[in-house]
């Protein structure tokens, strides 16, 4: 088993292709879900899925799966690998396309090899993993595992005002499955850390034993919009001000603690942004991420009673959206010794740690035993074109994956 | 001369008809600079003027002149009252309009008295006082006194891509007459208050004896996108965060201080703006105002220091760019006792101030004795469709610069 290895330059060579695709006119990747450019990617990852002899389905969602079994193991529910190609706004190559390309670089490799699984081995492709232009994000897998009613994913209204069923139709993946038709005996995500934990400690494998549990809020502060010359500082009803302290919040809370939790604003808007108007709107995002469900909960707890303070304190009124909640996810624990022992077995060092990020296997962890496996991210760098992982480590990551899907498909 | 009083009928019917023309389809007041509502808002104002039997002069800029003038006092400079009538964007009904319609009615009243003057009297209304589409603001008056060369501002790109002086021309506002043809021997401007001070004390007439010192800046800072899930909080470049700390900063400091020093952040923009990817960049603008010279550069000063030290905690990159300055400036002190003594005659308080807002009165002081006259704002709201000062109110205003002007016109 040990001396079957992956197509390295295949592996790679797709990898930059899939990369050049769907760039904009300043030269930036953006394949946001449901666009030209997510039709001109799912088109090229479709046509090696099928040059590779494989079965392709597309269910309602647009997931796309690449399904190889044989007449005599029809029946046995496939070993499931996978990820997403969609991307964020100026996103780099990796994020993703690394687990859908290497998830089909193994089943080529593997029926190359002569190798008789026990049951099918297929590779998915979900859509909208990154929610940049429709929410919630994973909504493919999340639609996959039942999570969310396909009828209300569809309609889902974009930031551009698109509707995602709509979009479907228009690229040609609106599939006729139905959505959870392909129910995996086990799913395992390779993908890149997307933080600077594997790079700075020298592990090339990361053997992802649980994943964080996200808390996603949109909040609104309304003021007074008075004239910035005119109206004494402690006259004031500042929408920008009180946003502004939301965030210091944040930062000074979790620098005060010793916990993993991390805490962002990544949007943030103000009303009528005049330069000589006091701020009467402030619009922000905040993303919570823990891996313990109750220290989770008692951050957004704490959130929550400052937003109250703070609306008595500056006047303003505060309102909360919630956008998304997911509890943290502890992936199965024998996946999780089956990619430690494949590490072993080639010579590589491994790290059981935590995903920061989201990933659609804490969906697919529903229904079926799942894990992830994390190859190194060049200063833990992601969501941005300098987002890198060496070409050594993307191998060394593919083949614990093959590794550890030979092993699950001979059962 | 305490018997001679405005229409105050004619005086509200013009305020609310000039209120009611450049709606948009929101039903907000909109009159941009060189816009068609802006067009629109001129016409009529130009035909009362007419009506009023004033002599109309356009210059070059655009700013508007109605002037009374018969033909033995040719040569004397003319008393000058004005404003604007340009609007910011959901504008309120009595910013700048005001102050020209009071003068037309000064005018209009003096001349259907029998007063005869011993110099002339006009009424201007300035070009893009606010600013909004094109910057610098209070352009026209900055033009007329020779701040900013006339060929310049015609070609100044508007934050919608238009070029003023094509619009100028569209809308049959680019005048013949070369700015500054007109020099005052005094220049009154009446206004609403726009902040709460005369309101709240109960008075209904501010002698403004001089106005404040504006520092208008933009920052950028610049940090690093990174995985808001995957980036423990130590490791971050944080544009957004270093931001917030500005503002934090600036409220700090001001409320740690018995200063009249007024700070705003009204403009802020996040790039990548995605609610999972820590921003990379901030850019948001810092609006400095202070009556004294030397405490404003101290808080230039002071924020300089901040954001230096800021930039080197937070690892990120921070510049600068000044979009305006304009040092404090001291009305001329005969007219605010002038002002003063108006009010007493006619049974009224009085309470000499300092203009926090920025007005056309600035630009004109450095050419001639120049002040303003204020009247309460209801709440101290401005640039905001709830602006509202009393009938009363407004009446008494114009009965004063009535008073003052028929003094000074007399000389």
């Amino acid at each position: 088993m040990t001396a079957r290895s992956i197509n390295a330059e295949r592996l790679l060579g797709r990898l930059h292709a899939l990369g050049q695709i769907g760039r904009d006119g300043d030269g930036r990747l953006v394949r946001l879900a449901g666009s030209d450019a997510d039709k001109a990617g799912r088109d090229v990852v479709v046509a090696w899925i099928r040059a590779a002899g494989l079965d392709v389905a597309i269910d309602r969602i647009g997931n796309i799966f690449g399904i190889w079994r044989t007449a005599d193991i029809a029946d046995e529910a496939p070993v499931l690998l996978g990820s997403h190609i969609d991307t964020v706004i100026n996103a780099g190559i990796y994020d993703g396309c690394y687990g859908v390309l290497s998830g089909l670089e193994v089943i080529e490799t593997l029926k190359a090899s002569g190798y008789a699984p026990a049951r099918a081995i297929a590779v998915a492709a979900f859509t909208n993993e990154e929610g940049v232009r429709y929410a919630p994000d994973m909504m493919g897998s999340l639609v996959h595992v039942g999570g969310l009613p396909v009828e209300e994913a569809l309609t889902t209204v974009g930031t551009d005002g698109t509707v995602l069923g709509i979009e479907l139709e228009r690229i040609g993946y609106a599939g006729a499955k139905k959505p959870g038709f392909l129910k995996p005996h086990a799913y395992i995500e390779l993908h890149i850390e997307q933080g600077p934990v594997l790079e700075r400690e020298g592990i090339p494998i990361g053997a992802v034993e649980n994943l964080q549990g996200i808390s996603w809020q949109r909040i609104t502060v309304d003021g007074d919009a008075n004239h910035a010359g005119t109206t004494p500082m402690s006259m004031r009803r500042d929408a920008g001000h009180a946003a502004a302290r939301v965030i210091t919040f944040l930062r000074d809370r979790a620098q005060a603690s010793n916990a993993p939790t991390v805490a962002t604003v990544g949007c943030m808007s103000f009303e009528p942004n005049a330069i000589n108007v006091i701020p009467s709107r402030a619009t922000f995002t905040v993303d919570l991420r823990d891996p313990d469900e109750g220290r989770l909960r008692a951050e957004e707890v704490a959130l929550a009673a400052y937003l109250k303070d703070l609306a008595a304190a500056e006047e303003v009124t505060i309102s909360v959206e919630r956008l998304a909640r997911f509890e943290p996810v502890t992936f199965d624990s024998s996946i999780v010794e089956l990619v430690e022992e494949a590490a072993r077995r080639r010579g590589l060092t491994s790290k059981r740690m935590t995903s920061g990020a989201g990933h659609d296997a804490q969906m697919i962890a529903r229904i079926a035993p799942s894990a992830m496996i994390f190859v190194p991210s060049f200063g833990g760098i992601s969501h941005n074109p300098r987002e890198h992982t060496t070409d050594i480590d993307l191998v060394a990551g593919a083949n614990i994956l093959l590794d550890v899907v030979s092993h699950l498909a001979a059962q």
